[in-house]
C-alpha cells in the first residue's frame, strides 16, 4: 500500500477547459488547449483579457461547476482499494475557493474521506509516496516520487514520469506494483 | 532546522475560552476550564446546552474573533527564524470555517506564509519532524514527534512530552537543539 497524493486543478478538475470556454465566449475568440502548449496563459492573452480572466478565476463560483477529468473517478476509486489516497490542492492562492473546492470533492469523489483532503500551499509538507500534479515546482522538495500530469503549460518540463490521462495513471501504478513486489 | 507543524484550536487560538464565555453568558452558568479537566464538553453539559453550543461552534463567525493563546506569537516568531513552521488545522470538521481561519492566521500570524498553512483532517499526511497539538489522536501515525499542548480534555493522556504554555514550547525546542547538536 502506498500513500498517493493527487492535485485537483488540471488533474481531476478541468479548470483549463472552463477557462478556455469562458474566454472564447467572453471575447469571441477561438482559443484552444493546443494554442497554450508550452506557454503560460498570461503570455498568450492580451494583458486586459488576461486581467479579466484572472478576476473570473478568483471568483468563488469558478470552482463550483468544473468538469471532472475523464476517467479520474473510476481510476481513483480503483486505486483507493489498494492505496491510501489524499487530495492535495493549493487553495491558498485563492482562499475564497476553499468551500467550493471542498463541496466539489464531496459531490464528485464521495469515496474520498473529508479527512483525506488537504489544502496547502507548499506541498513539501506532504508525507506521501507519490504526488500526481501538473505543476513540477511541487516535486523539488517533495519526499516521494513526483508524477507529472500532462497539461499544455508543462509540455517542456522533463525529468519526471509523465502521464497524459487517467488511463495512464492506472497503468503507471500497475507497473509500480509489479516493480516493487 | 526542523519542520514544526502547529495545530490551531487550543494551541494558538483560544477556542475553549470563547466556548466557556459564550456558554456562561447564554445559560447564566459559571463553567470554568477547571470543570472540564479530563472531560469532554459533551459529558459535562446537559444535552440541550451542548447542542446549542455545538451549533454555535459550527458557525463561520465563531473563528473570526478568537483570542490568541498567550505567547504564541512571540515564540512562533522566534522559532520561525531557525525552523520551518507550518500551521496544520483540521478544518474539515467545520468546512465553513476555512476562510475565517485563514483570515485569522493572516491577521495574527502575518510572519507565517500562506504557503505554510495546511487544512487537513488526517494529520499523518504531514511530513514534519514535530507536531504540537492538543489532540493526541493525531500522534499515532504521525512520522515525527508529537508534542501535547495541555488542555483540559487531554489531562489524562500520557506517553507524549506535554507543554502547558508557549514558554514551555520555547524551552522544549531549546532543549531539543542542545540534544540534537
Amino acid at each position: 500500500m502506498a500513500i498517493i497524493a493527487v492535485d485537483m486543478d488540471e488533474v481531476i478538475a478541468d479548470a483549463l477547459g472552463k477557462i478556455v470556454n469562458t474566454y472564447n465566449l467572453k471575447f469571441g475568440e477561438e482559443l484552444s488547449r493546443h494554442d497554450l502548449v508550452g506557454k503560460l496563459l498570461q503570455r498568450v492573452l492580451p494583458q486586459e483579457h488576461f486581467d479579466a480572466i484572472h478576476q473570473f478565476l478568483n471568483a468563488e463560483e469558478f470552482f463550483a461547476d468544473l468538469e471532472v477529468m475523464p476517467g479520474a473517478q473510476e481510476v481513483l476509486e480503483r486505486l483507493s482499494r489498494e492505496h491510501s489516497l489524499f487530495i492535495a490542492t493549493a487553495a491558498m492562492e485563492v482562499p475564497s475557493s476553499f468551500t467550493a473546492k471542498y463541496e466539489w470533492l464531496r459531490e464528485h469523489f464521495p469515496f474520498i474521506s473529508p479527512m483525506n483532503v488537504v489544502f496547502c500551499g507548499d506541498k513539501s509538507i506532504l508525507n506521501a509516496d507519490y504526488l500526481i500534479d501538473d505543476n513540477a515546482k511541487h516535486f523539488g522538495r517533495f519526499r516521494g516520487q513526483g508524477v507529472l500530469f500532462d497539461a499544455p503549460h508543462n509540455a517542456m518540463i522533463q525529468g519526471y514520469p509523465r502521464v497524459h490521462n487517467w488511463a495512464e495513471v492506472q497503468d503507471y501504478f500497475a507497473r509500480e506494483a509489479v516493480c516493487t513486489k
